[in-house]
């Protein structure tokens, strides 16, 4: 078998950490797998290389961040391939370049275009445990790039496919996918399986273990995923296509308090002033989530819209430097969003219906909802947060098995 | 003018001398020069990461060793490139791969055999600052390879030679080279100009300022080099071929106290004795410096030879272990080699007399003489260490300009 394992920066923060997941690999590698490790830069190493620039240059340049970041990964698989060397087994770190990782020329945020697996071939076949920079690439001008926060699972996957691996396991500090974050819903489950668009919806609500695009990737080329804990030995969840029979109705509720409602009252109502809205705060990299829009009093509208909450007051900002003709600007921080998720719902009327009713039984009112085939997310305020969860998550029984 | 630049750890050690460099290369730059910038590894970041592998593995794999050091150059240059765009001009970082720096495959000690300097051409015609990691190159099978200690100083060599650059510039923490250290000479005076055969003997002695290989490349393309100070704008030291009128019958003198004599009395006389005695030392990475070869009573011979303190007891230990046949050994650490350079020394009787009669007359011992076309060395006690260079100095008149 041929085999992807990707670590986190947490799974090789320290030496000791090193050796355990050292010590992991060999143990497949010694069954007679052939092993390809991909691994992130150690515990807050990224974070620490953002400061050390910063401090030279608050606004340094793309091209050169990357160049210093991608120095975070290469430590970490130096130190990996020692690590097994020192315990008996032929290792061999290769980087961007070496892997040869083309991406898109995008710094910061470059895609995937091409891997060439020759040299990795090349070591496997001499029976080398090969230890690959995660996160980072090269791009046809041969300067590196990197993938964005997360990217260690998109190159995980990546070579999974470009390799035809047998398995690909993302291994996390928790055991696998649950059916809401346990430390919210004390009766939360973790679930045995859950489809790539099931996984897709969880990521994008930040309750995923995964980066969203290497389930995309995962989804396209049919790479199974195995989540999976690297401090013990727990089957995990089980990330793949998923057949009609095996689609749960819900598999998961997500709760995201990082949400922030902007309300504009009184616009005029004429065609063009959303695109207008919506296109200028594109311009500034404001991410909008949820978007409502009503007719409101005297041929006026409103138009609510939800954004993560670092950046709502920018987003108020270009607002009302941008657009005059409204009566008023409400920000407010304190909603929460709740989701639920489930690849059995596009078949299933009744389902959203069941949520509202949750909340409603606990008297939890709801101020905009938004829905996907195999989504439903409300508005909330912030404070009922957990007391919804555990509302819905008892009115679908997901913590029965 | 193509200028390349070459700054150690110590000019590049934090943020402020981070600045300092930059604005020593934009100023040059802002003349309409173009500028190459060599940098090392900040501070003492190379040792950091020595510890950090040794705490992992003591003997870690050359090639990943090589893989784990060309991270402290990657750090260095792109955060140059930061400072330099911070100051408003554009400048982009190269790694080895990047540049392509081709080199044997020896880790740890590889050599430069090639550069394609199209990249650096093509950003140098877009007037950028080319910032380029020093010490680190590729070898064939793409592995990173590192050229050694001080090896940063033989990338800025090799570049300033494969650019055809009109002039090459060693920064270092000295104003350039003296005729002896002003630490242990007060008279001692800055040179102008030294040959590189001066030069190579003066690092050979342990009182160079340069890389031994950076200057022979040099020598074998012609690179003129000026040693001077990151810290200052003083002129520094020219280092380049001399004409016959130039050479210095002695250019300096240099002490090196960091030194041992092993003698080993009473060995069989025959022959093969020596050739197996630095056969199985050189074995063991035993540098020897000064060899002395006597006859001994009743058949036998003395031989007695110099070198590094670290290696006296290692080197002590292997003769004992694989020798029998000799009277006594003895390991002798309070002794101190003192050199005088110089160029014109070739053409010159007289001059190794003169410095013994320095010695004579200050009442020092001479217990060993070794001698090459430019340089007199002699080992004395090393008490007497800083009474003989300035006798020597002052009897050369060295310190008169």
């Amino acid at each position: 078998m041929l085999i992807v394992k990707k670590f986190g920066g947490t799974s090789v923060a320290d030496k000791e950490r090193i050796f355990n997941v050292a010590r992991r690999c060999i143990e497949d590698y010694q069954k007679g797998n052939d092993i390809v490790v991909v691994l992130s830069a150690m515990g807050k190493y990224t974070d620490e290389l953002i400061t050390m620039a910063k401090d030279i240059n608050e606004i340094p340049p793309k091209r050169e961040m990357d160049m210093l970041f991608t120095i975070g990964e290469q430590m970490s698989v130096a130190l990996m391939a020692m690590a097994m060397n020192k315990l008996g087994v032929p290792a061999i770190s290769l980087n961007a370049f070496q892997v040869a990782m083309h991406t898109t020329s995008v710094y910061g945020n470059a895609r995937i275009k091409r891997i060439d697996s020759e040299r990795i071939r090349h070591e496997l076949e001499h029976r080398k445990i090969v230890i690959v920079t995660g996160f980072q690439g090269v791009n046809k001008y041969d300067d590196y790039t990197t993938l964005g926060r997360g990217g260690s699972d998109t190159t995980a996957v990546a070579l999974a496919a470009a390799l035809n691996a047998d398995a690909c396991e993302i291994y996390t500090d928790v055991d696998g996918v649950y059916t809401a974050d346990p430390r919210k819903v004390p009766t939360a489950r973790k679930l045995d399986v859950v489809t790539y668009d099931e996984m897709l919806e969880l990521a994008t609500l930040g309750a995923g273990v995964l980066h969203n695009r290497s389930v995309e990737l995962a989804k396209k080329f049919g790479v199974q995923l195995v989540v999976r804990s690297s401090l013990n030995t727990t089957e995990g969840t089980v990330v793949k296509e998923g057949s009609k029979m095996e689609k749960m109705l819900v598999s998961g509720v997500a709760g995201d308090s990082d949400t922030a409602r902007i309300a504009i009252i009184g616009l005029k109502d004429e065609p063009g002033v959303a695109f207008k809205l919506f296109n200028s705060l594109a311009k500034h990299n404001i991410n909008k989530d949820m978007i409502l829009q009503s007719v409101g009093r005297h041929g006026t509208k409103d138009i609510s819209f939800t954004t993560n909450e670092d950046s709502a007051d920018e987003a108020a900002k270009i607002i009302s430097e941008n657009f005059s003709e409204y009566e008023s600007l409400d920000v407010n921080k304190e909603v929460a969003k709740v989701s639920i998720v489930g690849a059995g719902m596009q078949t299933n009327a009744g389902v959203a219906a069941k949520m509202f009713e949750a909340l409603y039984d606990e008297n939890i009112n709801i101020r905009m909802i938004s829905t996907s085939e195999i989504r439903v997310t409300v508005l909330i305020n912030e404070k009922n947060l957990e007391r919804a969860m555990n509302a819905i998550h008892e009115k679908f029984n997901l913590g029965d098995n």
